[in-house]
């Protein structure tokens, strides 16, 4: 095992650059992630770990993937996050070519915070959503934060980009029914039986659905709430359509 | 109105330090909040503002409250947030003693994240939740970055202070079966009818709810989801089960 103490060595370089740089990210076909945590869920859903770097001499030693130890100190200073973890691994992007016959959808519409990217992910794969999918200008699913925010759902969940166009296209060949959370008089408040397939889209933190993604939609639903509120958090909102659709799926609530 | 340009002016020294000093915080009971979403939520609220810093200069014209008009660079540098926003404010401290008979109670135990704090808050403002009960270890409600989160729930929502001790002796005198939120086997999972008058509790991000106050329980509740998923972020996690409990109210859902 090969033990590295220089900040400038290539192989730390290249771990501080996919923390740093979408496009290198996007070129590589590589992400950073970090902690013991995302680690052991990254191997128990089988990813490529092309490389670890630790500062845990257990770990290092009886890793089964490329490793190199480095000092804690080392790995803060390449970590991208605030609260460093002394492990960071690259993984291999997984296949993200959209599924061929998915039931349920989220669509994501220029979702901007990683946090909130990363807590509809994980929220997503808890509740067995089968395709999520980006449209509009949305954060980089493998921001660090989101990677972080994600706990793990990156793994296991299918994650793909379309325009608006393909995407109509998409539902409408699996036959999924559109619908946009939206805070319209008019939208309908969820609470009541949903189509068995359906695409449910969310808009961005402050703008909500683009008029081009909700000019395709088949139509509107929103989560009632008290008078005096204006909204939720986007991940929060998103989440309890996900629990609600979870929730009127056949078999699922044994409660 | 009053111009200041210097960073060192009292006024602007005690907003900085509202932002960024607990301690003060409590001494003074005044918050710090930013933004002019949130200085219209708290008008609208009937909040009182003894002091409001603005580069706003209609704004700063026309407000009913002590106001200052300051530069931008200098309000961006008593911030203590990231983005700061061209208008800060002091906010007295509303009434938090715990209210006489509620129906509904949300029990925070050791909320460490100050997002995942705002968001709770936020969700139990919009799903009428009557009072908010802190126990254990938990961020300040008044931390800046969940004000900023809670997204004006600050000036609308009762949230106390209690020992698990206190706790027990509120819930039992107003009737409230006190149900904890735990990811055991034998919780029962939502999705059936829930006890009209209850106290939900959750716990802390990576711990959970602390022994002493599960002992203290009536019972344990869990969201069902898929079998490799562990968890979910805990404001989400929260927020669907106070929409769950929203949900069940006789006379909420129409859809």
């Amino acid at each position: 095992m090969q033990q590295i103490t220089s900040r400038k060595n290539p192989q730390l370089q290249h771990l501080k650059k996919l923390g740093t740089d979408r496009a290198y990210r996007e070129i590589t076909g590589v992400f950073l992630c970090d902690g013991l945590k995302l680690y052991e869920e990254a191997r128990q859903a089988g990813m490529e770990i092309p490389l670890l770097a630790t500062s845990y001499q257990e770990l290092a030693t009886d890793a089964t993937c490329p490793v190199v130890l480095v000092p804690e100190d080392v790995l803060h200073s390449i970590s991208p996050l605030k609260n460093p973890q002394p492990l960071l691994f690259a993984c291999i992007m997984p296949d993200n070519t959209p599924i061929a016959t998915p039931k349920q959808a989220l669509i994501l519409d220029g979702i901007q915070d990683p946090g909130n990217m990363g807590t509809l992910l994980r929220s997503a794969t808890a509740f067995g959503i089968e395709q999520v999918i980006l449209v509009g200008d949305c954060v980089d699913i493998y921001n660090p934060k989101t990677v972080r925010a994600a706990m793990g759902a990156l793994f296991r969940q299918r994650v793909c980009m379309m325009t608006i166009e393909e995407l109509v296209e998409y539902t409408n060949q699996n036959g999924l029914t559109l619908l946009g959370a939206a805070l319209k008089e008019d939208a309908k408040a969820i609470g009541g039986p949903l189509p068995e397939r359906v695409a449910i889209a969310i808009g961005n933190e402050g703008q909500g659905l683009s008029t081009a993604l909700l000019s395709q939609c088949h139509g509107t639903i929103k989560i009632p709430m008290e008078a005096y509120t204006e909204s939720l958090n986007a991940g929060v909102a998103g989440s309890i359509l996900l629990w609600e659709l979870y929730r009127n799926r056949e078999g699922t609530i044994h409660g």
